[in-house]
């Protein structure tokens, strides 16, 4: 893989590996018409047939709106573009299929990591009450583990369609427990066309690019079934990096990410600490300006604050060094706890309603 | 595999096998004391714990009954076989668990055979219409991909306890349609232990020695569970063999065997055209007497017909030379005719109920 879909560093060679892998990029028309910051910053930077679900929502024709999470721990900021760009199609008209990936966390990590079902489902739980917080509702979502019979049927019917050679081929290995997460993963994807739910329907899944592979078996699959599938469509997200220069967001690192049930106060201390484009002195910021390509601080704004017109403006002042990173982190770890004492309100009045969805009682 | 599980021909080398394997011969108390003809007749060879299931028989405990039918064609004699064995222990008492394997049968199966799950499903419906007609009552029964989502969990829950070295050690191959027809089968022998159903508990699955690997690999991954699953049971038994000379029974030759749906005349001139233990003419025959261990038709009789007094006293007679070909072919081939027509009235009158069973509707 020749892409590093982390970081909002420079961005070289996209053409090239787009043209590769037969990923087109996103038209400037179709970011500025969609009047949501995910594509305005061009976070969103590759397709793959998603202008069908494009025409759809601009005939303001239902299309399905696919994503998942597999419950195998906390969720951060990374984890909250996923369900933003879920919630804004739900918004464009969508039909919503979120899934609680408990079986599929349970089966392709490793012990140590998720020793047993419950765990993956007590993760689901915390998870899911957090993207209802969000804006989800109980009819968008479903639960790997509570599904009915046909779900399950069709992806044994699924193992059929997928020979050992093209699993070894897109994937490099044969793990058991992740052939199995796999093919729970083309059915989440997928199930929604079949004729008891949706029928054949364009359909978008937001994804990083390093898991096209997946989409590419998806894609693969879904020719050879006898069910009218339409191709489902991708788009494809840069990832957010992590607070540290050089690191991902990672639970494991928690000073690399901020979770959404950080303590608000602890996040704002995160940000505060985070690596910025900031020069070494106050005299340097103002003659040189700031270098908001590198600075983490910037890359949390340019992710998740909702006002284009306010973030452009921030970013030319900071260019400009007209504003420097004192008060920009103030700022940005205001905005940050703000957000976080109302999401984690409401995910308190979400919990018990998740636990009914994810456990069936 | 040094076992030839097919044919009623003199056996040698079994217990050689048997200690290479693990398996243990059925202690002859035990075929003595169970009082049907599978054990009696020496059919039932060998077992893998099945002596905790005889001791709860003997308890007049409960114990798990399981099998399946991979819906993937007719039933013929083969067939009744395991139904008739399934039967006998559901009336020692049995919890039963009767498989409807539609899901198996359609992702084991090559496309040419099994195109679709519908095909797999019509299968399944006839199969199971000759089940309950032989004795099984619909809660007896489960069908796959009509199986409520705790099952199907439990199937990819068991896709992490088994890794792809063991597979192909077991196998020779990781087909993945297979990989998952496998998956399938061990949930069907373990789930009726999970707390969900009967809890832990022996279980007794008849199977053919060929079969041995699939035991294997269900009693191993069965210890690397959290639920405190008994160690499953297994009884072997030997496959009639076709009624031509050094053929197996098999649908794509319909002469080598009598189906369940054979129109009543047809099966009787099957019998007819057997092979036999006769000698070239009535003279030596009376002379040298019959030779039961080659002969089609006798094997026939040892494998299905009930009263084992009455069937030893004409394998004596045939081996003295006074029960001849000519007259043990009548007498066999009205016993399976006056069977034919009996069952297949029942038969008709289950489809309905059968449907209902498999499209759960």
């Amino acid at each position: 893989m020749e892409l590093d879909p982390w970081g909002a560093g420079e961005v070289k060679n996209y053409d090239h590996v787009f043209k590769k892998f037969g990923l087109n990029p996103i038209p400037a028309s179709i970011s500025k018409s969609l009047k949501f910051r995910l594509f305005e910053r061009g976070i969103v930077i590759a397709h793959r047939d998603f202008d069908k679900v494009y025409a759809r929502i601009k005939a303001k024709k239902p299309f399905i709106n696919m994503t998942g999470i597999a419950s195998s721990g906390p969720l951060h900021f990374g984890h909250k573009v996923d369900l933003d760009l879920f919630i804004f199609f739900k918004k464009c008209g969508a039909k919503n299929y979120f899934s609680v990936s408990d079986i599929d966390a349970y089966v392709s990590r490793p012990d140590k990591k998720i020793p047993s079902l419950e765990t993956a489902k007590k993760w689901g739980i915390e998870n899911l009450a957090h993207a209802l917080a969000l804006g989800l509702n109980e009819k968008d979502v479903f639960v790997q583990s509570q599904k009915e019979s046909r779900y399950y049927e069709f992806t044994f019917e699924l193992s059929k369609k997928i020979t050992k050679k093209t699993f070894e081929a897109i994937y490099g290995h044969l793990d058991l427990g992740k052939v199995s997460a796999n093919l729970l993963q083309y059915a989440d994807i997928m199930h929604p066309q079949l004729p008891e739910y949706e029928g054949p329907m364009p359909s978008v899944t937001g994804i990083g690019l390093e898991q096209d592979p997946h989409a590419r078996a998806t894609r693969d699959i879904a020719k050879r079934l006898p069910y009218g599938i339409v191709t489902p469509g991708f788009i494809y997200f840069q990832h957010q990096s992590g607070l540290k220069l050089g690191t991902k967001m990672s639970a494991s690192h928690p000073e690399t990410a901020i979770f959404l049930d950080d303590a608000p106060e602890a996040a704002a201390k995160k940000v505060s600490r985070a690596f910025t484009g900031g020069r070494p002195t106050v005299e340097e910021q103002r003659k040189l300006g700031g270098r908001p390509e590198i600075c983490k601080v910037h890359e949390l704004l340019k992710f998740h604050y909702p006002n284009t017109k306010r973030w452009e403006k921030l970013v030319k002042d900071c260019k400009d060094g007209k504003w420097l990173c004192g008060e920009c982190k103030q700022f940005t770890g205001k905005f940050v706890s703000d957000f976080l004492k109302d999401h984690q309100k409401k995910v308190k009045t979400k919990l018990k309603i998740a636990e009914k969805i994810v456990l069936g009682k």
